[in-house]
């Protein structure tokens, strides 16, 4: 597989065009930002975790059902995966109260929910990713309603798989986005990254932050956190 | 029926009890405010309109099968209603793209919709009504999802009734907010007020506004809107 040119640089990845028009070579940094590319930085080896991880947790999930657009990892920073147009809706779930979600309505962190919630966020920079629902989307023609309703299920489905297990590692899944894309074919397949910089990891026992929030919040011990995550996994 | 103490002021109209513990007496004033209470002023005869615009539309829409808190119309200024606790949920229904969705979403407004939106705010103040959904409030206990069931089918029903109404007086119905309460026994019915404060009303052959945009946007003309309004309803 060739790497040929490069067709897009986000806030922590690189995606690179292959000889094969269907694959993209995915590259991670270490390029931290935040607050919507205010707060910027760099942690250490996370673009290292963040491929691991993200690569790790894809395969677990197709193991459950879950199509994403993993095919295989290349480097310790580098994966072959399946060319997809993403959907613009940042897809949030949440089990536990956090984040914006506490500072929109005025609550604590930490308030566990009856059952998960689930929102869109309409992925556009210039607006700040402002949140919008099923009606809005549509209106706006961002998805058609078979392909958010499709979306739900699998994001519905991604928290299942992951909440149990991370709970084997003592830890607490409390909230994650996911993006989605569709394939030259029309399939929809879970896409972009799964990694502390896209979920909140809470230690069971202690509520210790083991995720991007220790850099969004100068909490300190950040690239601490993202080693232990991956070794709790076993990477 | 004896007007006693007052229970409630709000930005645009004041709630008295009554010697009948399942009656209020809604009283409308000429306060306007705007951008969350940040802009205030005076729009003249404001209560009358929208004390007696919104009693029409009430009165039209029991008609066609919608609950709503109306009882009787006791002056200029005044209206007997159900005393209701109001669900916490601003409900939105949009037409056509204006206001907080054109700008929130980066598109011009006057955009229709193939289907017309539903959102709900957050009726909070301090909060500035934040947007929020069907997950999110369930899981902050502001109603159940037979409540939410109810009051979507509810507003979607309103909004048929309002568009083909205002179509026959010439005017494009975009947008409007209503609120919803529950009543002693438990029922969900219409509440709050349907007014040029709560509508955007464009005339359909020239778009002009006949709304309380005029105010918000300091485009002059404002009481005379309110007026063309009433004189257009045969009020």
């Amino acid at each position: 597989m060739k790497k040929c040119e490069q067709i897009y640089e986000g806030k922590a990845k690189k995606v690179f065009a292959t000889d094969d028009p269907n694959l993209c070579i995915v590259d991670y940094k270490d390029d931290a930002t935040a607050f919507n590319g205010q707060k910027k930085g760099t942690i250490v080896g996370k673009g290292v975790v963040n491929n691991r991880m993200s690569n790790f947790m894809f395969q677990l999930l197709e193991k459950h059902g879950v199509k994403t657009h993993f095919v295989e990892e290349l480097s310790d920073r580098e994966t072959l995966v399946k060319k997809v147009s993403i959907v613009p809706l940042e897809v949030i779930i949440r089990n536990l109260s956090a984040g914006s979600f506490a500072k929109r309505y005025g609550v604590e962190e930490g308030i566990e929910f009856a059952q998960p919630t689930i929102e869109f966020s309409y992925k556009n920079d210039d607006l700040g990713d402002p949140l919008i629902n099923d009606y809005h989307a549509l209106a706006l023609g961002l998805a058609t309603q078979e392909e958010i309703d499709t979306i739900k299920a699998m994001a519905f489905k991604v928290n299942e798989v992951m909440k149990e297990y991370f709970k084997k590692l003592d830890v607490i899944l409390v909230d994650f986005k996911l993006e989605f894309g569709k394939t030259a074919d029309g399939e929809i397949v879970l896409a972009d990254e799964i990694s502390p910089d896209t979920c909140r990891f809470w230690d069971v026992h202690t509520h210790e932050k083991l995720d991007k929030d220790r850099f969004r919040r100068d909490l300190g011990g950040v690239e601490e956190a993202y080693a232990e995550m991956m070794k709790r996994i076993g990477l």
